[in-house]
């Protein structure tokens, strides 16, 4: 019969609906259940011990919605609190974005080496590189942060000639030179999905792009049939939004990341600190 | 004799920095104690009475430095604490940018249309079309905001093709009908002074910009006097800077801000928290 019930996803704000946008194109079956921490973004510049209290507020809010997985699309989130997610409520399945990603910047290099490109926080805290150093300790990896791809994404500029100028700068370094420049980039932001096309008319042939909503969707895919929790009922998923602060705003630029619209009374306004 | 006393001036983050930078070319003589809740930016997307018992804290913590006057370098903080802060700690004065930024406009305009520029929380509150309205409510005034400003700015984008690009986008429907074009565009975020002279070389004449950084130093110095307050001691005035987080990305970024450089260890982390 499979498992009707949805698939939980949180981040702390609006860029994880990238990650519920491939969600949605990978299993339209399934429902999926977003919570975005509106009032306590950003994450990124908050300490470790701060960001799992958070997140393990969040899980428990899934949870209340009777979740059967949680997606942790936050690249934030997913570096500092995946295990004691995964520990404390095992053994409900935690994904998140950073594993999925490096897994597949590392199956995408022939040169073995990789560019990562992500918020300045992801790149300090050094997540990427030591995901896709554990699994190919050979490639050589270059972080480049790339912190206004964020604000052209939440204006709705992330595709045109300023989103073209801005990643031209951004990349310069890192092609400068011919014998160091990488074959293949992770997008490390959620944000980031939202600026892809862009950066491809500025790359040209030659370079992969990694998408890391693209690689976390397959990857809950595949834990889904693993654990035996899809659902087999054939009609359309429904998507739900939780939100704690800005449910209007939400919506609006919400709307930008997961690509189609999002009505502000289908956001729920909902308060995590007690939980 | 004057008073030697520091004047205190605080902000959620860096962005106040362009307001020091004023008070240090207006008032080369003063003493500077600078404070930045970098722990808890941004204030924007923060409540009336949360944002009230920050800036509350954050004076505590000046007043502790024996500062004689309170400048609150911040829209957001100027627009909903600036009462409580004087109520509670009269008769210390307690200036804002909102109130100069508007007179300043008031004065410039000589066809009662003016532009505001700024971010989307401070268009939002609405708290320069009120100042306007009560100065002068024969003004039409026109917002705008530019988000992506705060990002360039930080990102050290500010006087470039990219932030040109930015300013012609945003300006454009301002400017688009010339019956309704404002000749005065009044800067309303302590970020945007930055990009004032690529705004400047998009706008070309006729148009006014007003700083106000520039103007709230004038009001800061006026005040000074009319109180007594002012140090006649010749020499030249000290900067010291507070942080709530991040020191070293505070002078990184700050000097961005402040025009000149800010050494990492010349900044001391502070706790509000318990204040």
């Amino acid at each position: 019969m499979g498992d009707r019930r949805a698939i939980g996803v949180f981040d702390s704000g609006m860029g994880g609906l990238t990650v519920l946008r491939a969600l949605r194109d990978t299993l339209p079956h399934e429902d999926l259940v977003y919570l975005g921490d509106t009032a306590r973004l950003p994450y990124g510049t908050k300490s470790a011990d701060t960001v799992t209290a958070y997140a393990l507020q969040a899980t428990r809010k899934l949870l209340a919605h009777d979740v059967k997985m949680v997606v942790i699309a936050c690249n934030t989130a997913s570096a500092v609190a995946i295990e004691p997610l995964a520990n404390q409520h095992a053994p409900l399945p935690v994904i998140g974005v950073v594993e999925p990603g490096a897994r597949a910047g590392v199956a995408a290099t022939q040169t073995n080496r990789i560019g990562v490109l992500a918020t300045e926080s992801t790149v300090k805290g050094g997540a990427y590189a030591r995901a896709i150093g554990a699994l190919a300790p050979e490639v050589s990896i270059r972080q480049q942060p790339c912190a206004l791809f964020v604000a052209l994404a939440e204006e709705g500029w992330g595709n045109d000639a300023i989103a073209e100028a801005a990643a031209a700068r951004y990349l310069k370094p890192l092609f400068d030179d011919p014998d160091t420049a990488p074959d293949t980039l992770v997008l490390g932001c959620t944000h980031f999905p939202v600026l892809a096309p862009a950066i491809a008319r500025v790359l040209g042939d030659g370079v992969t792009l990694v998408d890391s909503a693209a690689t976390t969707a397959e990857t809950v895919a595949a834990a889904l049939a693993a654990n035996d929790l899809a659902t087999d009922d054939p009609s359309n998923g429904s998507e739900r939004f939780l939100a704690t602060d800005a449910p209007e705003r939400f919506a609006r630029v919400g709307g930008l990341f997961f690509g189609s619209e999002i009505a502000a009374d289908a956001v729920e306004l909902v308060d995590l600190r007690h939980g």
